[in-house]
């Protein structure tokens, strides 16, 4: 019997359900800039889907001068777009919220970062032309399945004002860090929406079709929605951009430090521009310390930031970090309640014991 | 590029710590009865243990007539005893405490069940036999750090009363699963004592000490020690036997679900003998109904249990669990807090709502 020693420790994805398959990034143990395959969160609606991509074509339909079928080998040949963008799933963090919200109980991994490579969707518009009344342009998945509140067969679909869609850096991605994308996260086209949260960025991209009106999909209408009531749908609105936000990576909550200097360090992210700062308070609030941060800030991308924490004092301790973007959005100190909990984006908050 | 569909989709375990590795197995996805290593928990106080296992052998010194040294190749030779046994670490479900207890904030999953193979003890001491001044056995692992409590070196040493030494259960066990133990659950001997937490079934055994006094290593005087007030010592016992427990795997704690028909299902288990029945109440307890065991109760390891369930009104539902093993031993409703956080028991919960 040989062993090699130190024995690996790594750590995994974190289930949250199996059929779907939900498993969120271990985002405490993660300290890349550029999630692999294997630490990406893995969010899904229905089964894997089943279609043979080997006959991969991706139609433009609808309101458009000059409908066209692009074999993926034409989509490889256009003038390509990378860019690094944060994906995070609009339920993350949702079992933060108070009072608890059912569904998906996510943790603070339902996000990841990573190097998407694909044509602009302006690029590929060039070619189908758009109508005058074109007012939205709908993403069809291969992914589908009945959902609980019908007994119809749906395809996941979730559309994009024109504006997005037309957006220089909203991309039909075939790439994800330099290789095809995995399949479970939307091979062989993922429509990629920088700065939304992901439940725009459609996975396994069955046909694309230009529409007059509003797009009234389950996934768009009754699915991610703000409803702030818990027994009506009063003031309803539709979740898109992603929220300035921040994680505290290190401590974990709850743990145990002894006297001592440390970095407390995270992440922070928003849809809305850059971050411009992030401030730690270890007083509960009272009084708050810039941090530095030690990736550049980027449009679309997280940045790590750290503080040095003396931690000289026994006591119980509450740390909090908050963020804000380049626009002067801030995070609150308490979430925006909604009845299916999107968006969670509260001061993070933990609690340590210095021994 | 090609895909096997359906993809494969499976758990993984859920990381608490890297450095030690810590890290819980994912019971609500795993509905085997055998654990395997790749889905073991994994509950460590030090870095792994890096010695010469091709020189192994297992000294047994202190106060026995006859000290001996073992060779592997004869504990191999010695009668075999093979038990079903489920390893609880005591601070199995740590986060549900409330107040919130610091430390690993384990959640359901520290705890698995798989089959071991070794000699007995008992047999072994028939080769030293025992001075009549033997009070204790002490197990040293040769796992070992620096404490944050000290700055002395310790391995990871426990102790066992002699009367629970010699229980013709507690075993020096070589194979996990017909194969011999993992690296990382102790390979090549680890101590297993069913029907105690598994703080005692010390990995990678080094030496046993027979001793005529209360041994008092931190791990035995300082962490395993209830504490039942948070700003003294006073009151304070020994962790030992596993305390009757049961977990609701399925459904997940705030599932959403449709109205329909569910089988509610899980594990039960204690230390204290076999488990009589398990009850389930669906309305906060105002009313309880039996559980089907699925597995025959057996001493040392958990039962399957399950219950039908007809959820044809919606609204939000409390589930809850309740075991009684054969001692008369049941959950209680509350834990036993304990600043700590070992042993939680309550009877277990969790809100499902049906739309």
């Amino acid at each position: 019997m040989k062993y090699s020693h130190p024995p690996e420790v790594r750590p995994y994805l974190i289930s949250k359900s199996l059929v779907p398959e939900n498993q969120e990034t271990p985002i405490h143990f993660y300290y890349g800039d550029i999630v692999t395959e294997k630490l990406f969160y893995r969010r899904n609606h229905f089964s894997y889907p089943n279609f043979a991509s080997s006959f991969y074509h991706l139609p433009i339909e609808g309101l458009v001068h000059t409908p066209k079928v692009f074999s993926l080998q034409e989509i490889y040949s256009l003038p390509s777009k990378v860019i690094k963008v944060v994906l995070e799933c609009s339920g993350d963090k949702r079992k933060l919220f108070k009072p608890k919200v059912f569904g998906e109980q996510w943790g603070k991994g339902a996000i990841s970062q990573g190097i998407w490579k694909g044509v602009t969707l302006r690029t590929l518009l060039q070619y189908t032309g758009l109508h005058d009344s074109a007012k939205e342009i709908v993403f069809e998945g291969y992914d589908n399945g009945i959902r609980p509140d019908s007994n119809q067969l749906f395809n996941f679909s979730r559309s994009l004002p024109i504006e997005k869609a037309i957006d220089p850096e909203t991309i039909i991605a075939y790439e994800y860090n330099n290789q095809p994308i995995p399949f479970k996260h939307g091979f062989p086209l993922r429509l990629i929406v920088p700065g939304w949260y992901a439940m725009a960025s459609v996975k396994w991209i069955k046909k694309i079709l230009v529409i007059g009106k509003e797009f009234k999909g389950p996934f768009q209408a009754v699915d991610y929605v703000y409803y702030p009531n818990k027994e009506n749908d009063s003031g309803k609105f539709p979740v898109t951009t992603i929220n300035v936000n921040s994680t505290i990576q290190y401590p974990l909550n709850m743990q145990l430090l002894h006297t001592g200097v440390y970095e407390i360090n995270g992440i922070a992210w928003s849809g809305n521009g850059r971050i411009a700062n992030v401030e730690i308070s270890i007083d509960e609030g009272k009084s708050w310390n810039p941090c530095h941060l030690t990736t550049s800030s980027e449009k679309h991308s997280w940045v790590r930031w750290n503080y040095q924490w003396e931690a000289l004092k026994r006591g119980e301790y509450t740390i909090l970090s908050k963020a804000m973007d380049s626009n002067g959005n801030i995070q609150p100190l308490e979430p925006i309640w909604n009845r299916k909990g999107y968006g969670y984006n509260a001061i993070d908050r933990i609690k340590v014991k210095v021994e």
